[in-house]
């Protein structure tokens, strides 16, 4: 094992769980958090709010401001000590959360203090956002949420890649995040492999969809894709890609988008996080359905989900292609071999042949992204809350049906337009149970 | 920059270049060096007889054996002090050396002695061999090297790939080789890049090949293309590659087959290494006609050669997906998605796929090989050898002709017969010069 790799694998001397007595004396000794918070530290409140799977998070206020406060467990939370999982993580998601900070400002939560030691970083209080995902579920539409995605989609994987830093640069970039393996880890089982075969922690709405968890195992042409996606992921070390990129990594509110959690960060394929955003629009969309009350009810918002599906993939292009036109002094495609305007017209030629294998592969891991919500471990509320188990099944077939499609036929899908026409085709689709 | 990156980057302390006086004092100095040579150390007889660009290497026999002792300077050798490159190289080459001494025992050389602080390797010497293209200059066959080859390039390349490595080990091993970027980056201007554009490096057979000079140079589709293989080169880790497997880097004799030099290693595409082996026998067969002193005289090895191509792609292939089916231990393309008889039947075909793909990478950056030796800085003595340069350049236009054919329509070559086919076809092509 390397150094580097190593970094932070073990559990670093004087790290502890924290309990609110000792976090409010640790802070009150962290003179940038105290002064943040304000007032005497015996009359901070302190909530311990924690609801994702693997850490502690407190919400800390004082009497001029709020924190939020992330501890990692050497642990899965969600689990429990039977199923270690390495602190080093908070390592790599501070150092993702640097490199996005600097990159894409405004657009991730700002960082106050870290502390390798514990684990544990404090960030900016997002108030009064909310975890995106509760807003779809909702039927909460978001008209600032594309510009501010895209945004940070094309900055923070542009700047990392072979477009914009040296070959020396990236490959010490790459080394800094290979230690994030346990990480990675998670998503290449519980994301590209699990769900297509019989493994303990799979679950579905069943027994609805029994029938289809079988096919999806049966399925080898479907596997085949999905074994490629995961060589991809496995090999193509393109750009620092947040890792985890779904609706409940994003807080929003109506004019602002924060995306958090980029514990899984890694040199991977950029398609994997562009990807990942398409995936939770559509789940929003075919879960919609589930969450009306009257028919049609929830018809403007489904209208602005697919056409957010649209442009989460036509602005994040725009903007990459543009920051490729602008500030490509990384050393592939070098400007040389592309002199004049016959020359800058193929490179642009090639610029758009890019995006388009982009776009495959964007597709390919939405659609994996997909199948693992609806027969993987983790599972989303966008189909949970539908309390109606057959018809939660329904929507959830709608969305495995163009899953599959996505991934087995990526190459007839040359336009995110026919992505969201085929979902629309679907929307009324009745699965045969 | 991170502290596995940067190993060995500095200067060590302790550093120096070493005299024959000094080499002797340090040798006497190692006990198993010592005890492998033999006898008294005032008796040892030392030479330096270093031909290659970059490195010193001195041959040291005593009473019972002898040794090649190989010692990076700080600069590269063939242009001095005001080309600076860093000792580390040394430190990268003993390691994908001692990997290769564990995957392919008996087809690199043994190492007897590493001292990291002075950059210095001492390793089995290697007597009678002769580097592999001084053999093929003069046109001799060896019937041994396609299985050597094969096997040197199945092993290394399949177990540090994703087919045979854990995910978390891979990534730790491509972080263990992140910081041989400086010779990366040799690799990426001179063979992706100057010959591509003016570049003061450059030199070809004026004034024959002034015109195929310009034509490379103003060739977009040909950029296109080899911009693509040069961000593979970047950012596609699929292996440990050894990175400049040129028939320069391989020493033989008509029974043994020795690969040499891997200072070039790092986790790239392993298209990389097949390309360069098939590179090089495509120009020794295009050169084979400069050195013929009557017509035809030549015919057998040109045959044996292109027999070579064949036989370098499909036992590499071979053996390659032999490893796969018996040794897949890795976490790429789980067994457990592809169970039963169809799902055996399935899997080969992937299997079989994913050499076609490879293939590809193959050939592309084959051509690339081909088309540095002509027209960049560092060209070979196939060509250089043909005294009449009117004679050389119809070689070499021959052999660039196939490359930029290679490299534009990649995909319009199927089978490696198809590449010796069309070679075959362009043994004769008389070019206007």
């Amino acid at each position: 094992m390397t150094t580097s790799a190593a970094a932070g694998q073990a559990t670093p001397s004087g790290y502890r769980i924290l309990n609110e007595t000792d976090l409010r004396l640790t802070l009150a000794a962290t003179p940038a958090v105290a002064d943040q918070l304000g007032g005497p530290a015996e009359r901070w409140s302190i909530t311990e709010v924690g609801d994702g799977n693997l850490n502690l998070v407190f919400i800390v206020k004082g009497s001029s401001g709020g924190l939020a406060v992330k501890q990692a467990l050497p642990y899965v939370r969600l689990v429990g000590e039977s199923w270690p999982l390495p602190l080093s993580r908070a390592h790599y998601e501070h150092l993702a959360l640097t490199h996005q900070n600097r990159l894409a400002p405004g657009l991730v939560p700002a960082i106050v203090h870290h502390d390798a030691a514990l684990a544990l970083t404090a960030m900016e209080l997002l108030e009064p956002h909310i975890i995106m995902r509760k807003g779809l579920v909702a039927g909460t539409t978001y008209p600032a949420f594309v510009d501010h995605i895209t945004t940070f989609m094309a900055r923070t994987l542009f700047f990392s890649s072979d477009l914009a830093l040296s070959a020396a640069s990236k490959k010490e970039a790459i080394a800094s995040f290979a230690g994030n393996h346990a990480l990675c880890k998670i998503t290449e089982d519980l994301i590209f492999t699990d769900p297509y075969r019989i493994a303990e922690q799979n679950r579905w709405t069943a027994p609805w969809l029994d029938a289809t968890a079988a096919d999806i195992r049966a399925d080898l042409d479907l596997h085949v894709a999905v074994s490629r996606l995961k060589l991809k992921f496995l090999s193509n070390a393109e750009a620092l890609i947040h890792g985890d990129l779904h609706t409940g990594s994003i807080m929003v509110t109506e004019t602002e988008t924060k995306v958090i959690d980029p514990e899984f960060a890694f040199y991977g394929p950029m398609g994997f996080d562009v990807g990942a955003v398409l995936a939770n629009l559509l789940m929003a969309y075919f879960a919609s359905a589930g969450h009306e009350r009257t028919q049609g009810e929830r018809e403007a918002f489904e209208g602005w989900v697919l056409g957010t599906v649209d442009q989460v993939w036509s602005g994040f292009a725009r903007k990459f292609l543009a920051l490729w036109r602008s500030e490509a002094t990384g050393d592939a495609y070098p400007l040389s071999l592309f002199p004049g305007e016959t020359g800058a017209a193929r490179l642009e030629a090639e610029r758009q042949a890019y995006m388009a294998r982009l776009f495959q592969d964007a597709i390919g891991f939405a659609a994996a992204k997909i199948i693992r919500r609806i027969f993987g471990l983790a599972h989303n509320i966008d189909f949970e809350l539908i309390a109606d188990e057959s018809r939660r099944a329904t929507c959830e077939a709608r969305a495995v049906r163009l899953a599959r499609t996505l991934m087995v036929e990526t190459a007839s899908f040359t336009s995110i337009e026919a992505v969201t026409r085929a979902a629309r085709e679907l929307r009324h689709w009745q699965p045969e149970f």
